[in-house]
């Protein structure tokens, strides 16, 4: 199954208890795109740089076969820069919008029948015009954050209505829902539209909720998260990346996405930026998900 | 395995946002003792309560079968009272220790060779005292809290050198090992003395570690928490009377003894006071014990 993803490209500056990083390539895109590749091909990316996007930023793209037939380049503008320091929690230090400020989703021609879409975390506004240009997709799947649900709540419920599948953020749950309880909120965001809600919660791992069924993902126990930037993405591009490639919606084959999710996710923050995705093999993908499975594996007796 | 629990007998008196009750039967070795009760036989309790405490509290003991020849009465004294109210949080009104302030658990002969030491969430220096009256138990489980951990250090730790399994609570795990990851706060409370510990974390389930392990247990998917009273010693006595029944500290059944106790405290919240683990039948147990298998089940393709 083709695979679109839509999102940010960023130049990201990091500093973690671990250290720090400068302008290092970064963005949804960039992550969801780069997870998403370990499980399947083509995948189609649509997003925007200046002309300062590093040509290593290129190479990586090239390296992990991403197409860039939708890749924007404004060679007079500047890439989206996001600067952040990690303690316990995230500290934004600034957002420079630059190119990304006017960024219109031109969704290629050949791309426009791509099966599995995967709106990364931008404004509902254009994650709705990225649809309004697909020709039935069979799978939408869509990350939002805080920003959005504070500032465009009423073209965020549109964008819902067109969804299959919201991941996001056990404290953005709350806040769509405004239900504190997660179980309560699932259900209430399912009535928003997406008949499938995964609550990402960090170190307690992540719920996948449908109508019949609740999954609970356990987390991957870390004594350091080397660089948490990208976790999140990574997680929607493993998801993704599992369900394009097996074309299968059953919820077992939720299940399955959601742990392989976990597994790009929790190799993305064992090292800076997107060098803990960069060049993974299958079999190391495959070691980290049965660990996943002993994590939570009990016996009757 | 005969289990010894020592611990809080108490009247509660509690909001939440589904009801209240005033003068309720409560106290750590009360949900304790019951919660281990539907596991194993003979439960034995050491505890201390005043004239007023009610005969349905009694009645509650005799009919869970719990031994009370080590339950103090102090017929002109009033027994421990606490108040509290819930709403996402918990706000402690009132705490009146009353005849447990001058309580000194003395364990009666017949007791001493308990193989199964279940201590409540009371004073370290308590909790040690028992200890010192036992002969060679085979497990020494520990509950404890912030309470303790901030007014108490010394005398906990001297008391965790002789445990083998505590457990506590996602915040009293943090605030003991001064760490805020909780895998790397597992190893460090482990290089206290117990070589198991649980961490609680309430809606995101519970963590067991060892040496050689990590276990990730879900919680219950619950809309509504009736009230969440009792629910942390409810974890312990099924936990504890689950290792009791079996005489078996393997790994693998660590894991099912953290699942039986999540299954206690699932019943327990459920209704108020003691109420939802009165009268279970071990078919609800093993019931909802296979739900949560399925919560975190998942095959590989």
């Amino acid at each position: 199954m083709s695979v679109l993803v839509v999102g940010s490209l960023a130049l990201d500056s990091i500093e973690t208890p671990f250290g720090s990083v400068t302008d290092a390539v970064g963005g949804s895109a960039m992550y969801i795109s780069a997870a998403a590749s370990y499980f399947i091909n083509p995948i189609r990316l649509v997003g925007v740089v200046g002309g300062d996007f590093p040509k290593e930023g290129f190479a990586f793209l090239e390296q992990r076969k991403i197409e860039l037939e939708g890749l924007q380049v404004v060679k007079e503008g500047k890439t989206f820069r996001w600067s952040g320091r990690y303690h316990y929690e995230r500290d934004t230090l600034s957002t420079d919008l630059n190119v990304f400020e006017s960024f219109d989703p031109v969704i290629p021609d050949s791309y426009r029948k791509s099966r599995c879409v995967c709106l990364g975390n931008i404004d509902p506004v254009l994650q709705r015009k990225v649809l309004d240009q697909m020709e039935k997709p069979r799978v939408v799947i869509c990350d939002t954050m805080n920003y959005w649900i504070d500032r465009k709540m009423k073209e965020l419920r549109d964008t819902l209505r067109l969804i299959n599948v919201l991941i996001l953020n056990d404290s953005e749950a709350r806040l769509l829902s405004r239900e504190p309880n997660l179980i309560k909120a699932g259900r209430v965001i399912r009535g928003m539209g997406p008949s499938v809600v995964i609550v990402k919660k960090g170190e307690h791992g992540a719920l996948l909720m449908t109508e019949q069924m609740v999954f609970s993902a356990p987390a991957y126990p870390m004594e350091n998260i080397f660089d948490p930037t990208g976790a999140g993405d990574s997680f929607a591009g493993g998801f993704a990346g599992w369900l394009a490639r097996t074309d299968d919606m059953s919820e077992e084959n939720l299940k399955r996405a959601v742990i392989y999710g976990s597994t790009l996710a929790s190799f993305c923050v064992e090292r800076f930026g997107v060098e803990g995705i960069s060049d993974l093999t299958y079999l190391q993908i495959q070691d980290r998900f049965r660990e996943f499975k002993e994590l939570s594996r009990f016996d009757e007796d």
